[in-house]
């Protein structure tokens, strides 16, 4: 059976941040992976190493030789990254040889769920901070080396305008920002010294942290050092608060840069933050117009793990001819949908105005009603007038990629670009206005047929 | 000042999961990079390319090429893997040119935040499972790639039997297990098939999951097929639950499987399952006894990250002298603690009573009494008829590893054992029985001293 065709879609079910949507990413790591897919010489040793409780083998070798002989030849569909993505709407779709396309799910989960979390989670900062600069400062408390630099990597692709990590830096091409650490100044004797010595060395990139003793203080001094420089050619970029009342402060702080006649220097915040804080921060008045975000985006620490699955929805019998499938589960949120299926987008004089999952052989989304995904008791028919994108494109065909990857910084703009797209109630970050998502008639008939015949069967 | 001899502390300020302490993890990943730790050619080459706003080179090539010559030269003093530590201990030590120890502190926070939260959730899964043995089940959710390596490894520590992920068992030796998917059933006509087909090929390894359609359904084809497997000489090792109500489910497969002559078989359980779910389900009387556990154990869900921080706390003045350090800050929580720190654990008849922070130069903790680290009116004089021990232990001089690294199955073990050492009073999961850790008085004194001097002077 282990090259029959079979297909598997990636979908999540929850509604991330019980927000409406998801920013999708990873696809170009996702890309990387199954381009380089293989059992190499040191995984079928220690695959051909692993014994069963009685200590024979656990796996045959005529299994182990055909694993190091798969070369990858997959067709995989997929939203590029900054798509924005519903509960149950395939984020991918693979097409293949069922023990190829069964292997590949561990490692795209993974991939796909992490970075579009993540993303997710940057947008919604970005939203709150209504177009401050927003730095990814995570590193420190982010899960794993690869947690901080494929987050950076996502972070940016949500919305994030540069990151503290420099090794993301490094490797993405993506901007890096920050400020001296609390030790630069805990290394001096003296606070004002070690502004002094920190402008000195780098006179063109002076954020100075302000809050080590006493951020009131500390502001005066910065504007000290700062008058220095000025005088020498260089204007500060700003100043950072890590603690406190990030509100008051602010407010003093700008009082006294702008007294003082800096008042294009920025006020940078971080501590804990993340689009709910920022938001009350800006109801409340705050000065502060550069934000540092770490542990909360960097960690997604309110919905840590968007819930994608990879579910087989489709696998052809010997004869050649498509089985739909699908599972039923003792939780109605886990029954999956049949079929080979792509997201079509409607627009309303430019407008997303509702999705429809279709099946690509038995659908005809053009003339079709739809029924709501997750309460099928709502129904839509599309109006003729609107336009629509179908939104998997080809990546992969027969493991050849046929898609050109865009720089990073062109999937940033397609995030936002996207974003656009929809109405503000719709991106509203808590309590959105319900975004109508549809399974095409056909495609919905399909399923009810096949859940009644699995019933009858398994009862 | 780049080579002043300067020392940091790693160490965290609230409790994990409101539980009491941390399970120490990801010291053997730490010591690969500090070991390895340098400025290739890749990296000089993209620091010498960043550029202020002017476009100007932001780092002059001197410093750059004082980065390509550092040599790791550091002293590194910690607690090993599976040490349980207490808010305000230092877990790790780093003393040596200011310069090399700042340049750690991402880098260690990255790795013992991450991998210290894992552990410490996997052992408090552990707790819950009584024994059971619980199976790290989270790649598909994990932060990238390498929060599930890692993750994994740090769950392994923390008291995890065994890992689903298969680049995890060959990397650090976790023994591997798991069970078919989903797909394997739907890819069949017929669920009893999919278990015979099973069976075929991994006749020593079934754990039929059987829930695709209807669980109690399930049970009985997969009972039917081990009844024909046992035949051939082949005992069932159990089956799994995914879905649906996990306590009267399990249950029913349990009479099911006792009924037909299968009471050796487990029952598995999986589906977001944290310790609070698993008491829950024991205290229901489920009949699960061994428990898959992904997203909640592999993210930290409820706390995705230790607050760990790495602070300057001393620093030698150009004449050798060491000039003890601390931040103040606006939050309480954010005062640091000064000195060349240690912690000593005290034992009555071999169980913990309380440890102290004291500062291995001026400290005189044999005769002195200690303040209660977050609340000073608390004080305790350490009774002189126990015994006790120190946890920070040398790792590096100079940067020569000066440490044996143990198999990452004794670091399980002796978080394990580590944990017998204390209550179950103190070991309780919510609401725990407090522990003290106090702050020696001389240290303390000091502490108070510096706050006061910093005050006055920046007020």
């Amino acid at each position: 059976m282990q090259d029959r065709e079979a297909v598997f879609h990636l979908n999540f079910r929850r509604k991330p941040f019980n927000g409406n949507f998801a920013v999708v990413a990873g696809l170009e790591t996702a890309i990387n992976f199954m381009s380089n897919f293989k059992f190499d010489e040191s995984d079928l040793k220690y695959l051909q190493g692993l014994v069963t409780s009685d200590g024979s083998k656990l796996f045959e070798r005529a299994f182990l030789d055909y694993l190091g002989n798969i070369k990858f030849s997959c067709d995989v569909d997929a939203m590029i990254e900054g798509t924005l993505a519903f509960p149950y709407e395939p984020i991918l779709r693979v097409k293949g040889p069922i023990l190829q396309a069964q292997l590949l799910e561990s490692a795209l989960l993974n991939i796909i769920n992490f970075q579009t979390i993540i993303a997710t989670k940057a947008s919604r900062i970005c939203a709150a901070a209504k177009g401050d600069e927003v730095i990814e400062f995570g590193l420190r408390r982010a899960q794993g080396i690869d947690g901080a630099l494929s987050g950076t990597r996502a972070a940016y692709v949500g919305g994030c305008h540069s990151t503290s990590n420099v090794l993301g830096g490094k490797y993405f091409g993506i901007p890096v920002k920050g400020t001296h650490a609390h030790s630069w100044i805990m290394a001096f004797d003296d606070e004002e010294k070690a502004f002094s010595a920190y402008a000195e060395v780098l006179p063109k990139n002076c954020i100075y942290l302000i809050d080590t003793y006493n951020t009131i203080e500390g502001v005066k001094k910065a504007i000290k050092v700062a008058r220095e420089m000025r005088l020498k050619g260089h204007e500060m970029l700003g100043v950072r608060i890590d603690s406190g009342d990030l509100s008051a402060l602010s407010i003093k702080v700008r009082q006294l840069l702008d007294a003082a006649g800096f008042s294009q220097a920025k006020i940078m915040a971080s501590n804990e933050l993340d689009e709910f804080i920022i938001r009350d921060l800006k109801e409340q008045g705050s000065k502060v117009n550069l934000w540092g975000v770490g542990t909360n985006l960097i960690t997604a620490k309110d919905q840590p793990a968007l819930d994608g699955v990879y579910k087989l929805s489709a696998i052809q019998n010997a004869a050649g001819k498509w089985q739909y499938r699908l599972k039923i589960s003792e939780q109605m949120a886990k029954v999956t949908n049949p079929g080979i299926q792509q997201v079509r987008r409607y627009f309303d004089h430019g407008k997303s105005v509702y999705d429809m999952i279709y099946d690509i052989e038995i659908g005809n989304p053009n003339e079709a009603e739809m029924h709501d995904v997750a309460d099928p008791t709502q129904k839509i028919i599309p109006s003729k007038n609107l336009t629509y994108q179908d939104l998997l494109i080809p990546i992969f065909r027969k493991g050849k990629l046929v898609y050109e990857i865009p720089k990073l910084h062109q999937a940033r703009d397609h995030a936002i670009e996207q974003q656009k797209l929809f109405s503000k109630e719709v991106r509203r970050f808590l309590h959105p206005q319900p975004y109508f998502v549809g399974l095409e008639r056909e495609l919905y008939d399909m399923k009810v047929a096949l859940i009644d015949e699995i019933t009858k069967k398994y009862k």
